[in-house]
């Protein structure tokens, strides 16, 4: 289904990557939260992409409308939706595709599944999708701001570079996202080099969620580890996903490996501050791999529609590295899944009464 | 929740570790499908403790019963009731912890969330829990075997030990489920040398579903990759899941990462089977991070419940390593998963009418 | 919640009375059903207050626009978001309501549950909520129609005037939906009677389904007749569900109340078309009790924010009978039942393999 | 679905009327809410058949055993497991129906439905499956008795026998749960005269709940006169359910169904204490419409399983009349649907923070 479906928050995001729009209806966020249209409006910024060779030239101004659920400059209690009008899809670009399945993409699965042949520019399966989740995703901060929560996603790895330090404020404003500005311009070169060979490059992303409380989650199947390790997963082009130290543990012995208590708290945070599938006031720590962009310009093997072998050169306007991209879904899509545990903590608190 | 929640296939597991007994719920199963007991108590006997020193002392029979919606080897379409009774629970053994934090456990977080003091065997967040979800994991088995779906997890790496072949008939008799014959003996020392030392190892799965239709899962939020993904955290100590090649893919360029195709099909898997979400009739591919047993003998440092520094040594029954326990675990939820997505192919699929 | 949950399909509506838009997105219909935007607009239309003194003079076009999940008159298997404008709001004639609940209405509620005073136009719980419920139902007939299934809701009493016979052509065009031509005039009179007098005027609707397959629905708690009368009991001013004959089972001894069968199949369908929570084949048929509109010009007694006793005279626009508005609305809500026990149904079913 | 699905609350029961045993799982509690055996009993031996005639024969000690969930006589956050045991099921008394459908049962519409000849007892369409409902509401009840809600359902029909007066004591008292003290006789004669005649009698169930706060519910699909009247439909035998004034508002004018307020609060409760779909402090009122048991001895004309006309005559134990039986499941329906709205209010009630 295409919705974000919490144990109290739903989201449903609608659209195609070239109809007329895209958007959002968030559902069960408490009446009263303040939610300007600035908010929302700077997270579509982020995601937005830039004007740099880095990304895809698509332009779109995303400016978003609140179509209900605010009033005021507050939260009703109703199902917030927001619409983002599409301006510049240019399907005419895809219609040399139109009965070859792209490598790496959707269209063959879309077509074994649905019957449809390849939807220009992707349909539900776009990166253009991801405005929803950013619009919902600013709700959602929007709850968790309150609580001190703040989420940052950065790039870590491009292809064989890897960032060495992290600097939150760099990546912020940083087109790929890069956390080390001593390794920044290693990773541009990177994605340039890709991109002028008509290749893309994969890489890695960290998120770091910082001031979420002690006791978010529950146990076994709705473990937050679940819950956030599931709506990554959700993310196109995440095909790897870490908690704390991750794949490390593989090779630790348990000493070395829990997180010890003196009387201040934790000494280590190698679970990425979630014990048991509940978060332990740690910061929470998870990094994602994203593969190489799957729209490269060089020739490719494939089929068509008929099931023969066909060759296929993809040309439209793609960012050739996902990690800038996809950093604010992530934070979205955790933003989310921390306001719904958050609301079900409320629920399950033990009442006075 | 302790619900899994397919689109359709709902499963409830209960039960504490050293309550009377745990069990499951299984709803959303058809009529008519073919479920021996045998067959369920044959997945439960995979995931029992053995009888080497690789594997908690603790000794549980584990005859499931079932108590409802199975008739004369068939299902009748009303919820499966399944039922394990706890013989061997030992509470005293956990006496001396009563008011000590575990490192590495849930009891730190169950105290903030639930205002509990840790549980006599780590009630709900104790591995035992996973009877109920092997047992429901049987039932999903038997709706996919008509389809030819086959699952198979096993030990790719203990501490350094990492496998370098795959025999997937000596991993399924192999108390560790070690996938390399060659392997198998310095993954075994590794645990008996963490054990020795009062300690314990981690180690990786990786689990392949073979014969799984094309055009299951979702595009967006229910992708197949985000419930098989947020399934597989939901196994208590999975810290890392990758899907196709899942960390690799950082390195890599898109014109070596992209699954090409001719007239018979796939070229390679990177993809791990799924692209956009859906299964595209290549084998699954997935692998788990397991972190190492938390319950240590040695001497750890923690917290008491009034916040004071203590020092901690745990020596109830427990596996010093979790790769072999976990392999029949993350069988059953990638059935779970995938029965449902095949419920939700056949709702959705078009019909004639 | 504002979305309506069934089994499979997904339905959110959102939009405030007074607010840009009015809208809904709907999840779950499969790819490939035809849906016209024409179709959708037809509903739209029959739901819109008419130009006769028997409804509100708000006037609305509400032309529906398609924001995705459609493309060539077919569905893609995406969301479905349709959505619009409101156009002639006057919030202007709540201004004096703004800080007294109005009798009868939302109002009360609202403000112990949000802390919101009472909103312009009632906010979610006007009528003009509606709007999306009937756009949805627009895609569940989409859904239905190839099985042959129609729905039909009709008047069959306002106030003390009750129908004596049912022509359900008759009934698709009168402004009140009234079901017998013969009493029609006199229900016009009561409606009018009671508008002359400053007042409005209750009465109850019946809701027929032909065409339905056998098998629809569960048993035990997402039974047909449960999804029906919890459907029907979401729309405002309903405040009785009958099923079959309904109350008149009382007084009835079972000989006289089963229905019993020879060869050709039930001789008599009491149940309503429902047995044991699941369709049987006959026609499904229910009747709701519809109260008078609340909002009146005579003077009541109330309390505003203060809690102070006050009086209230309601001189905004409204219909002073909802039988005739809220048939398309309980036509709709079925619709979204029915098609959503159907894919539930396909799930469900015997498969061969 | 078998499962109750609440916003938060999650109950599946299961079990068949002729095997092992029954029960539920209660999902969504909160911890540390008291809850004794000696109260999940107290419920179950209100639900028993008693020994009089005017009940089944059948003879059930139904002995409910705690599996899961609470410890020390209080929950413990996880999921709640009940169990009880069938004892006294007799298939052979069914053995002679075994290819008939019995008139007014669900066996027509599982075999449509199932391709299930009709299973002994009734299998899952029993009232036996009550005893979970029961068993869940009694977990219900224990959240909301800090609440001071109360929840009493009578019976004020049996056949043309009315109520007059209600005396909640004489009705808990009652094998009937008759209201009237001065009816209570009528009534039973009633019951007895049927059950003379091969045959049985419908009737009427009032259910009031007093106690509950102001606010609970939804707008639009969540209204919880939706959620109540689902949950009461979904009992079997329910054909009508009417909520405040029910059918009556067909008949009146606005001015005198509307609930005036005066400083003190409401001078009325026609609407039966909802408004908008959120409770408004005042008492809950709903009324149920019961049919006639279904299973009688008189001879009666049906099919058999390949569709010829037969003849059956059903001599099981049963209920001539199943007002009695019904009472407390309305009961433990309603302390469902209202344990969840109060969850859900302490979700979104708007926090400080």
């Amino acid at each position: 289904m295409s919705s974000f479906s919490g144990e109290i928050l739903k989201v449903a995001t609608f659209g195609e990557s070239h109809g007329p729009a895209v958007g959002v209806v968030v559902e069960g966020a408490p009446a009263g939260i303040t939610l300007e249209r600035a908010a929302i409006q700077a997270e579509l910024d982020r995601r937005r992409p830039g004007t740099t060779p880095l990304a895809s030239a698509r332009q779109e101004a995303d400016q978003v409308e609140i179509l209900s659920g605010v009033a005021e400059g507050r939260t009703l209690g109703s199902p917030i939706a927001l619409l983002v009008r599409n301006t510049d899809a240019r399907s005419k670009d895809y219609s040399a595709l139109a009965d070859k399945f792209r490598p790496g993409h959707a269209d063959y699965t879309f077509w074994q599944k649905y019957g449809l042949p390849p939807q220009p520019g992707g349909g539900r399966s776009s990166g253009r999708e991801t405005v929803g989740r950013v619009a919902a995703g600013a709700v959602a901060r929007a709850m968790l701001e309150p609580l001190g929560v703040e989420l940052a996603a950065y790039t870590i790895q491009v292809g064989p570079v890897k960032a060495e330090a992290i600097d939150l404020a760099f990546a912020r404003e940083h087109p790929l996202r890069a956390a080390d500005p001593n390794q920044a311009e290693a990773m541009v070169a990177e994605v340039m080099a890709a991109r002028a060979a008509g290749d893309s490059v994969g890489g890695a992303l960290e998120l770091v969620i910082t001031g979420a409380p002690a006791g978010l989650g529950d146990p076994v199947f709705g473990k937050l580890d679940a819950r956030l390790g599931g709506a990554m997963f959700s993310i196109g082009a995440v095909k790897g996903v870490e908690i704390g130290d991750g794949f490390a543990v593989a090779a630790r012995r348990g000493s070395a490996n829990n997180d010890q208590m003196d009387a201040e708290g934790f000494l280590s945070n190698h679970s990425g501050g979630i014990l048991g599938g509940i978060s332990n006031g740690m910061p929470l720590v998870l990094r994602l791999a994203i593969k190489p962009t799957p729209s490269i310009s060089q020739t490719q093997r494939t089929q068509n529609l008929a099931g023969e072998a066909v060759e296929i050169s993809i040309t439209g306007r793609h960012d050739p590295c996902l990690c800038g991209r996809i950093a604010p879904v992530a934070e979205a899509m955790a933003a989310l899944v921390l306001a719904d545990a958050w609301l079900m903590q409320k629920a399950q608190a033990r009442s006075e009464t």
